[in-house]
């Protein structure tokens, strides 16, 4: 079976050695005459996975048990809510640096339910950049500084995180696991599991378990943090079947090396289209060159014409998810954890020659 | 390979057709080179799924264009603080029943955000029966009216529904798709997936289209069913692998005749089983007869250290989740769509046996 260079932007391509372990253990796993999604949660077996998926983290992140490690549901949109409804206490304010549609999602509901200040924006310049230091106009007394580490659809990514004495939190959805991070600069980190950690509709939290503390009384008691650290992620039902597949990604993430040896991987493969976009004013990479993201790599051509026949043209040469994302348009190549160097490689070589045929 | 007797609460069984079926298409589905859990959410070939598996639950269930049919995240759980967030205005009311630890748990939920009327509670009679017609002490002008309609824990369940002028909100994860239903009379039903649906991580939400219209502005986007409706499931990537199998778990069910004739096979099921709990004074059934679950069937021993006895004999022979819930104790098969005769054949054949020797 030919597997497709898939440059999807997440769902996204996931490692094959992790797909053919789901597949041999699928009606049976371990022994046990069942599925992993046949088993009980509360089974020591399931257990036994789950503890197995936060070790993994812990251990790839370098995260200490300052740190809860939570398994949810809802992806990163429901913690646009959560994080504003926990975090931020009455009468007080959060930040947001709003670097694009992610960003833009996450203040849209925090200005819902209490006080938020847009530190900086980046809209006026079509979100192609992250601020510099000294841009962001931060509150004196914020709860929290919310910041989206790679905006996805606009390809740009903090190359250096904020100083800041506000506990800073970071959506991390499209780079976790991608490059290495001081844990303990965030107060939180969290992010979908669709891109780098393992099938849609699970989402991981790393919270700092004193700030669990704050949330108001008046939340409902499914959407407050220190509900899920108390009974283990296990308050209700989790994903079972993503926790089982996030845990064999981390397997795969140390197989290779662990987060060092991956981001360099991804430096050398982002780095391949890049070259072929910075080699002749054929290509229009949009994005400033320090906010350059290595898991999504944005570019536009002469005209919208020219964009649609490379579109059609790859997607007949068997690349699959080099659209960029509806709102902005122009092509997009999603370099995750789980893109193999030839499927990069051979992109680069697709794109040369269509350089060289349209040029 | 030898499949396990598997009496699971949830997650449980699944139809061994849907799980085959999915092993087989894990790396490659419908020949795109790729699992369906690195396929873009925004893709046609996703589209074709998710349209697919709403297609699948309408039909089955008989579902009008007049309510909207959502696959969210957080389970039942999610819906339980949801439900009263969009349904109940500022100032109203809404009626509970409470029925036993999941309609607690919806009520809890519920307290939080408003004024929440107990309508009936089973929990002096330790939630063995489900109210009589007139029992019911409803609110002249409710919101709504929840109930759950079979609770997994005390192996109880609505043989009729209530009749009632408010909106009728019913919690049916743990018997949808188990026995023939007329919509009409709901204005919302709901269910996690992990039990007759799917894989857990994904629930289905039914709702008359017309009360999404309540929400309050003051209510977060992501809480919002407005939201999830005006865009398909697709707000933020929804559980594709659940999606995946939930349409799979609908051409089964279609495939064993539909909801109705599953009923049936339900019936015969759960009547092997209670047959051998009503044969002796050994077994000690406590929920009364007019309640009686035919997913959930509860049963205790004259002791303790009896039903120990029992579960690790069971253990031994094969069957697997038979432990009572531990907040209740005692013994409990769940016996799902997916489970087989053969399976509760067996099980009652091991009751009988034990019985013989223990008696």
């Amino acid at each position: 079976m030919a597997r497709t260079f898939n440059f999807n932007a997440g769902p996204a391509a996931m490692p094959l050695a992790v797909l053919e372990r789901a597949q041999a253990e699928l009606l049976d796993l371990g022994g046990f005459g069942m599925s992993v999604m046949e088993m009980s949660h509360r089974s020591k077996e399931f257990q036994s996975i789950i503890d197995a998926a936060e070790a993994g983290i812990r251990r790839l992140m370098g995260i200490s048990d300052e740190y809860a490690v939570l398994f949810l549901q809802g992806g990163a949109s429901l913690q646009f809510v959560m994080i504003p409804m926990n975090l931020r206490r009455a009468g007080k304010t959060a930040d947001y640096v709003d670097t694009g549609s992610w960003a833009s999602k996450a203040i849209k509901e925090a200005k819902i339910t209490g006080a938020t200040n847009v530190a900086w924006s980046g809209k006026g310049d079509n979100y192609t950049r992250i601020p510099q230091k000294g841009e962001l106009k931060l509150s004196p007394d914020a709860e929290y500084l919310h910041i989206c580490t790679n905006e996805t659809i606009g390809g740009i990514r903090w190359m250096q995180f904020p100083e800041t004495s506000a506990p800073l939190v970071a959506d991390m959805s499209s780079e976790i696991l991608s490059r290495t991070v001081d844990v303990k600069r965030f107060a939180m980190i969290y992010a979908g599991a669709q891109k780098n950690l393992g099938p849609s509709g699970l989402a991981v939290v790393i919270l700092r378990k004193d700030l669990a503390e704050r949330t108001p009384e008046s939340v409902p008691f499914f959407l407050r943090y220190s509900t899920h650290i108390a009974d283990g992620s296990m308050y209700n039902t989790p994903n079972t079947w993503g926790i089982y597949l996030l845990k064999l990604t981390c397997d795969w993430v140390e197989s290779q090396g662990g987060v060092a040896a991956i981001q360099k991987l991804n430096e050398k493969k982002a780095g391949k289209i890049y070259n072929v976009l910075d080699s002749s004013d054929f290509w229009k990479p949009p994005v400033e060159k320090e906010s350059r993201s290595i898991m999504n790599i944005v570019w536009r051509l002469a005209s919208e014409a020219m964009e649609e026949q490379f579109l059609a043209q790859a997607k007949k040469e068997g690349f699959v998810g080099l659209k960029g994302h509806r709102s902005v348009g122009g092509i997009r190549a999603s370099v995750y954890n789980a893109v193999p160097m030839e499927a990069v490689d051979s992109l680069a070589s697709f794109m040369k020659d269509f350089e060289k045929k349209n040029g």
